[in-house]
């Protein structure tokens, strides 16, 4: 399934969509005892999805606006460094000059505040003379559905409730100069997330594309085949002594093509639009200025 | 004054506390349409305070549990590294391998998942095999009391509700290994805090000792005039391109004497007390299991 926050007709909703159909249902017309957000849909989704029944009709998606599909993460986002060779290679030099050599032997993981995230064409702010070394990171995010602590590999994906997308927005200089990362990750507005999550039985998220493009031009087309620390082993990783929650969000790292890798490097400016497509989720498009 | 949250007769409230007449009045009981949390208070602080008038009487607090006085921080804590001179000396072999030359140009920053927070007295939990390199970090915490973005240092105080205790608990090679530091901090329990809040006009945050003890043995004794970037200055970095808001927390780094420090390195185990105690504020102990 696909689930995403609406706002339709003033009210903000927690919907079921049929992105092909173009039609969507608001969770509470299909379970009348349901009225939480999408943080509650995750945490309480075993005991509501056999009541998830779908009849014809509903409503027409297009005149819906999706908001981000988590609106407010209950804590900081975790986000994977450094997780495709090929991006490894591109900030070698900037990013990553003080990386142990490859193969590194542990994912890296920072943060974003949950403040930052925003929805589907919604507007990333520049932050003017704060920075103008604004990057973009298109991503494959993991929705953690059952919490848990020292999940093992073995285990780790039954924990997943679904999968979105996410662009870890970057302000470049700020993340290099303060050495650990969250800070220049964390500018307001620096998380677009959605459209929607679809849900883990639908995708398998070991297996699909990852694009992206700045003004239609294609910068980014990974494959999470292409991972250097598959989705299990992100999950055993930031769960090691650390109790993960339902609706606990990890980015799982970009694909290369990012605008510091290019020579030269090409930061975002106002009026930039950057899309980002992830096979079996859909597309995520957002203005800058 | 000092603000506690405090559970008594199986109750938990936020509650004004005199630590030398040992008493403490529930905040509830002086305004009678207060019914919300710490960081209901932080927020609410201006139009509350003038209500804030402390009858005689009080209970006494010898009687009631101090809880971290933010039980749950709206997300995750931001923590400054390498922000005393000899202490950036005594990781300068490891932690800091990588770091610049002293004088280092911009603070690191980096966060603690909020739901790591215990309170004083609580117990740690070693984290077994996952890591056998706990060490403690005794720190003055900021607790932001007006929000903003792009606050400057010339305003930055204007923005402090007041100040408490942390232990910013590390997990050493988990902090390395990952080169990004939130994970080996965020361990389950990793942030002893309290044991309550000193408002800014009764601490001058900027001139205060930060001393800690391990098993009765002096450890840590630092004081705040050593910071590397002052508590302004901190404030500002935090809220460049971030809104912060009310209960947001900035621990702000830890004095020389850190287990990893000593030669050989001394690392916690089962047993250990760790008692921290902060000018102006009071004692944080917390054992370790």
């Amino acid at each position: 399934m696909k689930f995403a926050t609406l706002s339709y007709q003033e009210k903000k909703q927690v919907c079921v969509i049929d992105s092909t159909k173009n039609r969507f249902w608001p969770v509470t017309d299909l379970i009348d005892t349901f009225d939480g957000d999408m943080n509650q849909l995750v945490q309480d989704y075993d005991q509501l999805k056999g009541k998830l029944v779908i009849v014809s009709g509903g409503q027409d998606l297009s005149e819906a606006k999706a908001l981000a599909p988590i609106e407010r993460p209950r804590r900081n986002i975790f986000c994977v460094g450094r997780n495709y060779h090929a991006h490894a290679n591109e900030l070698a030099a900037s990013v990553f000059k003080d990386n142990d050599k490859n193969p590194q032997s542990w994912p890296i993981v920072f943060t974003k505040v949950p403040e930052c995230v925003i929805g589907h064409l919604d507007t990333v702010a520049l932050p003017g003379e704060v920075s103008q070394q604004i990057d973009y990171e298109a991503e494959l995010a993991i929705v953690i559905g059952k919490g848990g602590k020292n999940i093992s590999r073995d285990d780790a994906m039954s924990h997943v409730f679904g999968y979105t997308i996410v662009n870890d927005v970057t302000a470049r200089d700020v993340q290099i100069r303060h050495q650990q990362w969250d800070l220049g990750k964390s500018f307001d507005t620096f998380c677009p997330m959605g459209p929607w999550i679809v849900t883990a039985d639908e995708l398998d998220g070991s297996k699909t594309r990852v694009r992206c493009w700045v003004n239609g031009e294609l910068r980014q087309d990974g494959a999470t085949p292409d991972l250097i620390f598959d989705l299990p082993t992100l999950i055993e990783t930031c769960s090691r002594g650390i109790t993960l929650y339902p609706g606990d969000i990890i980015a799982t790292g970009t694909p290369a093509g990012v605008g510091m890798g290019m020579k030269p490097a090409q930061y975002l400016k106002s009026g930039d639009v950057v899309r980002i497509e992830i096979d079996g989720i859909g597309v995520l498009e957002n203005t800058f200025k």
